[in-house]
């Protein structure tokens, strides 16, 4: 069963504000619950509606996870894990790096993140402003690689002005990715949903590109499909140049 | 203002019986509600909190607004537009199709509704299971580009076997999208979020194709992501095919 304290905790650990004071963070469903035991996340609790799901798993009722999920929907796992510690230094020895300044939508960082692990890019760095990646609507949308896939929270164009890598930021009017031979070591910074990169960031990169279109009526592309592309492209490009 | 029963029939479109009944669907943004209306869509209201939006609109407050939104949070403006009708014609015509095979989750519907229109991508065929393109979460996430993507439903298995195109299913294990000639005249079937492409649909199939990842410890990609890196490759060799 769930305790009173424990509903309460876990209600509480939708604002940023609770994870950041306790240092945990929900996750629910299935598949993310599992990745993340297997990824040897710390947990607090681990409950289910089914039994025999992990060795430390609560059983509870399904009007029991209700009271406790994030969602409209609950599903038949919830776990309250402890948020990792990042090591900054290995952020520096990445070769892809996907920088997003002030992104706002919960569902399009956690497809970033999942697309980034897919592509094995193992560091996003996000501004101070963007949205917590261990929001749960983060974490869910994020189908486990959340437990792979790092996001760290910092000055943008202070963090941008000392890194050694080239610095791509994307807009809708540069040089086609397709005439771009992109650095092996890069970051790729994506701007806000609704205003693109702050000029403050802008300044900082190296070279401005853009994904072409076929449809010169359209202005705008989600910023999740803007990262799958441009890191397929990425991705095809290193394919071609390790088969040469 | 707002009569009661404009609310009460706002509220009901929330539903796809009440929208499949009337015809009608809400759409809310000022974004998307100006392209619809550029687009020459049909509306019965526009409903607008800000003076001087479009001769039709009616100004209300934000509490009535609060009233009609089918979101948590509501904009400055709303329309109930008029479905419009499909020439069924023109998509035999088209030269890349997307079909969806039991797609459920609006925002996924919305991106690739947004993504096609990027790419020129004028007709989306999704299996009579998906969820409905007029759904306002699908409305809000196109952006827009639902006043110029058109989704058909229909039976899928019936539609691939009558139609010319070369078809290709996606899926996680076979010929590379890199190593793969797409014909101009394509369709390109992508599955349901959990379950992938359904067996009588796969049978259908004239290949199958993935998209290569570097991690292989993921087993996944969001749809709307596969979406965009299939139609930015077909657009890229199409491009190239053009240069030539």
């Amino acid at each position: 069963m769930v305790t009173k304290s424990q509903i309460k905790q876990i209600k509480q650990l939708k604002f940023k504000k609770f994870r950041e004071k306790t240092g945990l963070f929900v996750a629910e469903g299935e598949k993310v619950v599992l990745e993340l035991l297997q990824a040897n996340f710390g947990f607090h609790y681990i409950f289910s509606t089914i039994e025999n799901f992990d060795i430390d798993s609560v059983i509870i009722s399904n009007d029991q996870m209700k009271k406790i999920t994030h969602f409209k929907n609950s599903s038949n796992y919830l776990g309250v894990f402890i948020k990792p510690i990042y090591d900054y230094k290995i952020l520096n020895e990445s070769e892809t790096i996907v920088a997003l300044d002030h992104i706002s939508d919960p569902g399009n960082l956690g497809t970033i993140i999942r697309t980034c692990d897919w592509y094995g890019v193992k560091h996003i760095i996000c501004s101070r402003n963007s949205v917590d990646c261990f929001n749960s609507k983060v974490v869910q949308a994020s189908m486990g690689s959340i437990s792979r896939v790092f996001c760290y929270y910092m000055d943008l164009p202070d963090y941008l002005k000392k890194i050694n890598h080239m610095i791509y930021g994307t807009d809708l009017n540069s040089r086609s990715i397709y005439d771009t031979s992109f650095k092996k070591k890069s970051v790729f910074v994506f701007g806000n949903e609704s205003n693109g990169i702050s000029n403050k960031v802008i300044n900082i990169t190296d070279e401005q590109i853009s994904i072409p279109k076929k449809n010169k009526v359209v202005n705008s592309l989600n910023i999740a499909s803007s990262v799958s592309i441009l890191l397929a492209e990425n991705f095809r490009q290193n394919k071609k140049a390790i088969r040469k």
